[in-house]
């Protein structure tokens, strides 16, 4: 069994309006020093292979086919275990 | 200028409705070997701050005040620069 952690965020030349959205909640709460925000979603899952080559091939898939949206989202994920 | 990295989770004992979705989508497009799915943000935010012990100080703030939900969320973060 593998732990599979999955970060997707907008790619660097895409506009992030959620990110944008923060920003501008934070400035008007007082929090004036803070800069670009991009927001980007994280998963954990837990992925049963027989080694590390196997479940590395499968969560690629699942990023490519469902977990991001590779038009506009990047994606990078780390195995454990 | 400093780079902020918060990960805000959903708590352990607490239901997570949109890894539950995302488990079943995943199973049903033939990726049964997919267990427990839990997803949360991830968030990159440039913070403006003189020392690195300050930059932490408001960083932890606005986790509390805005980014996460700590009634039912975990956050944690780490600085760079």
């Amino acid at each position: 069994m593998f732990k599979a952690t999955v970060y997707v965020t907008v790619k660097q030349n895409v506009l992030d309006p959620q990110g944008v959205a923060v920003q501008g909640a934070l400035h008007s709460m007082g929090f004036n020093e803070v800069g670009k925000v991009r927001i980007g979603k994280y998963m954990e899952l837990e992925v049963d292979a027989t080694n590390r080559a196997e479940a590395e091939e499968r969560v690629r898939q699942m990023c490519e086919k469902l977990l991001a949206n590779t038009v506009v989202e990047d994606y990078r994920f780390e195995l454990e275990g």
